[in-house]
């Protein structure tokens, strides 16, 4: 089983790196760009996504929805927001999706 | 504390909702479009990511990160890998950034 | 020999349809959405350009790229703009890239 | 009145740099990226695109398609294809655009 968690390790680092030089670690260079140049490297992880998907390697896209997942945690962290946001919205949705999936059940029987 | 699990307990919904009809959901139709139709939708997400931070719309930004996750979630089901995977590849990356950290701070010392 | 006027044709179009009521026609119905909405189509074509060369099909790949430039000439249109501005533009840079290729030629020489 | 033929002459320089050297220009870096790496930059410039016209700067927006346009010219030079063949996609699309108007304008009276 692995530890999803590591998310929340990674969105520690990411709001400690805030505030070092912009040439301490490839994030502190991130966000030195700024939200528009995290958006771009947002972009093209996505492209990458896409163009893995199309090549039907498994594995490249593993690494490929990493890359986007990490820099949209980045562009979070640039807004102050982070992973536990994204968790609370997926686990709001969790509910309507139980609640409307019962009622869909009631409606059939 | 948030519950980052709800995360994994998605995947275990969307590997099971592979094999349903179409029409019985938002995701089996997703599945249904194939896996060009998923990437589109990866793309116009990544678009909303996009906007919502040039609105610096926190809240939006959120909600809009979630939506990109969950249709990145879907390609990687598509293809039979998951969110337990791209978490192996955070552990990985957090395993080399950590000895990368060491060295350089040797490095300095 | 093909005639690129065509682009100039459907400005003149897209600048009319500007005005037009929502439901007369897609254009006015991209209209409506605002430029958001124009903005996701980009995004949306762009990743279906990628997708079309990812197949290596030519065919597709040029209505895919047809499709990019007309929302891109809407989302110009949108913003009072258009193919001669991009146009301008693109002469602009011809005259630069023709000064830069002397240089450079000069310099071997 | 601005020249559009101006593409048609970028047209003819993109398929010359097709067999030069990669070091010698820029496209012919592009070249020697391949189709991903050129897929790659049109994402780009289209998530450029999305946030010029989010800037609603309007300078910034024809120059940022222009860049986009540009790509998308290298990509169809990288397969063969080009300008000539997108004029004619928009020609054809303009004849039926045409027809349908007229069926549309007969429909109502």
């Amino acid at each position: 089983m692995t530890d999803i968690d590591v998310l929340q390790r990674l969105q520690v680092v990411l709001a400690e790196r805030r505030n070092a030089a912009p040439d301490s670690s490839y994030v502190a260079e991130l966000y030195a760009k700024g939200a528009d140049g995290i958006c771009k490297k947002v972009a093209e992880e996505a492209a990458e996504v896409i163009m893995a998907a199309k090549d039907g390697d498994k594995a490249h896209l593993v690494k490929e929805v990493t890359d986007l997942w990490f820099h949209s945690m980045v562009l979070l962290a640039q807004f102050g927001v982070g992973i536990d946001d994204v968790a609370a919205e997926f686990l709001r949705r969790e509910g309507i999706s139980g609640i409307e999936e019962k009622k869909s059940r009631d409606n059939r029987s």
